[in-house]
């Protein structure tokens, strides 16, 4: 899978997992949704009801920035399979007004942000590295 | 999300995003195939092509036992949301007659394991502890 198309499934994916690392050095993982812009992928904090435990993601992150972002496509049919993987540097975002344009972007993919802007805080995550696999490399679309 | 139900969606799910951790600290998540028994999750090392450097999930394993496995429904009407996650302790199976038995549930669960026997390593993992959520907390299905 070529840079190119490592970048497109993970634009055009609609949710991905979020795996961090806690202090205690255990993984958690989680479903987002997200955004990318250039290369830094961006989710919120949103109004999904969510437990105060679930907030860990955010914990995480303040004790170590280092994360892994999976997309991937599942099926029966095997042959259809495939996955991206974005490795990287998240942080939480301080600035309002890159905050507001990360809110923005996530309103453009998501229509129910449009409606109920998520409270946050956003998260950017800088990706260094991105790695994938499919079991057909260039199937017809 | 009563234990139950917890149980049933990992249960059904085809298939989850195991999250492990590197020496270095670093998230690394990947998608699996699984299959369950009681509180242990079984997937395998299959013959879906792959690169030497995919097998950093099993490194990881060795030296950091514990991993976080995701299931998870994403759909655009954010109503149907849910995911369940299973964190545990994961180990590479060393026996030959308990790794015959996973691979005998993991090929009830998938024809593709019928038709080819994965090779191996079995990975079992110890669930230890089980979360989730669903925006509507008990569906008519």
């Amino acid at each position: 899978m070529d840079a190119t198309d490592l970048r497109r499934r993970l634009d055009e994916a609609r949710s991905a997992r979020l795996a961090t690392v806690g202090p205690d050095g255990k993984p958690h993982v989680v479903p987002i949704t997200f955004a990318v812009d250039g290369d830094t992928v961006y989710f919120a904090v949103d109004a999904k009801p969510k437990r105060t435990t679930d907030l860990k993601r955010l914990r995480n992150i303040a004790a170590n920035p280092s994360v892994s972002v999976l997309v991937d496509h599942y099926e029966d049919d095997w042959k259809r399979l495939w996955w991206v993987r974005a490795d990287g540097a998240a942080r939480i975002m301080a600035d309002a007004t890159q905050t507001e344009r990360a809110l923005e972007l996530l309103a453009r993919k998501y229509p129910q942000y449009r409606d109920a802007r998520p409270p946050g805080p956003v998260v950017a995550i800088t990706i260094q590295r991105m790695a994938g696999w499919a079991a057909i490399e260039n199937p017809a679309r």
